[in-house]
């Protein structure tokens, strides 16, 4: 890679962004070669309680992986089956190859494919891709679309909506920690609307406008990479529950808008 | 309608089948013209709290009854949004044109068009259509499928899977009043995976073999009866519960097994 692109990996936008969807493409193919299927027999990683994976997420990162080092062998990966590769561009790719396999498990379609990329500072592009509805959802590098069996239409969070008339979303109703869980309260309590299970989906729908908060808590990296570019290419806004960056996991608060982010923060910090 | 018809519906059921098809059908075209439309515009039906309805609930019933006041003059109706018509056959449809109008709302692809038909007995046939996702589950009348792009397959409820290996679904965290959530609770400590908000979907899910419990309270009767029709038919068991029918609404309990049904009911119960 040259200097260059070192110091503007946008220069490189059209490669990257061909290479995503080669990614996602084949993730697609492999999950949906398990997805609903009778041969799915997910293992437990977790040594109390349940953790699963299931050979589609194994599958699915392999394929990635495969793909990565064949047309961008100097990019870092960071991947939730096979963990971290260091690379030497400054880019690092943030892969997780179901996020939501309990929901994979059950044949809920709100499990998705996530493919974040950061800069040193953070993530500058990502898709979530949900391979059964064929809907992909991507941001950053000068998009923000849906791309779907109807077309390709702009992602645009909504804007002009109050705490009171929002609808929240986020996928465990126990949120983390007891004291995370009291802050979610104060928030979800000022709703309109509090849904729950959707995974990374729900990332997606606050992209595309039809959803107004996702809060959530114990995150990994390779859970949000992917959906913060996405949200924030489409007008989003997206930290952890002080305010600050959220790619390194933990707790996460995306807004469709500035207003509705800084109303639900203030409640998060007991404010 | 011949005598004949009104002790023995089945000798109809084909045109019966033929006329739910293009109720199913109606309401997918109205229902998917607003389904993540900024036109969507939410009315609260709730004196206290919020209960929302839409322009799609109401398109989406006028059409059915539309249908039915055309090939099925002398059957019954109940629909969620325009209430009871008395019929003259033994026959009664029971309709909700759009179950989880929450997510509807939200954008989530969880939400359905139940159509149900009753006997003096109870449930005999159902619909669970999820428009987006082009996904119809069928049946009764002889039919246990799943109609879809990718073809019709059989219905089957999953045996032989234990409470301990079981997936559960519910759709609001909170289920019903603070007894009701203490004999869920009973219920979903034991099992390995829960999953909220999905609404009808999860019965459907629980007919195609994927998911093995779905426990409710607070339901009505447009909720279940199509529901009870689509599960019974795959092989799975429903019941209230106290273990009686559940087609009037109230408490649900629907097991993809009669020893997992057992297992779930007492614990239920509090034995």
């Amino acid at each position: 890679m040259t200097s260059k692109n070192k110091t503007n990996p946008v220069e490189g936008a059209e490669q990257i962004i061909a290479v995503a969807h080669r990614l996602a493409d084949a993730a697609r193919t492999e999950t949906l070669k398990l997805f609903r299927s009778p041969a799915l027999r997910p293992d437990n990683k977790a040594t109390t309680g349940f953790d699963p994976v299931t050979e589609a997420d194994r599958a699915s990162e392999r394929a990635m992986r495969a793909i990565l080092a064949a047309e961008r062998p100097e990019d870092g990966i960071v991947g939730e089956e096979y963990g971290v590769q260091q690379g030497r561009s400054g880019l690092t790719w943030v892969l997780d190859p179901i996020d939501g396999t309990r929901a994979f498990m059950a044949g809920a379609p709100s499990w998705g494919v996530l493919i974040g990329l950061n800069d040193a500072q953070g993530p500058i592009y990502g898709i979530v891709d949900q391979p059964h509805l064929h809907e992909r959802f991507e941001g950053g590098l000068g998009h923000a679309r849906l791309i779907s069996r109807e077309g390709t239409h702009r992602l645009k969070a909504r804007q002009g909506v109050s705490l009171a008339e929002a609808t929240l979303m986020t996928t465990y109703p126990e949120v983390g920690s007891s004291a995370e869980h009291a802050a979610f309260s104060r928030v979800s309590a000022q709703v309109r609307l509090v849904r729950y299970g959707l995974d990374c989906y729900a990332y997606a729908l606050l992209a595309a406008g039809h959803v107004d908060l996702v809060i959530e808590a114990g995150l990994q990296p390779y859970d949000v990479v992917a959906p913060i570019a996405v949200v924030q290419a489409a007008g989003g806004v997206v930290t952890d529950w002080q305010g600050r960056p959220a790619h390194g996991g933990g707790t996460i608060l995306a807004a469709g808008s500035h207003e509705l982010h800084a109303e639900a923060l203030a409640l998060l910090m007991g404010d």
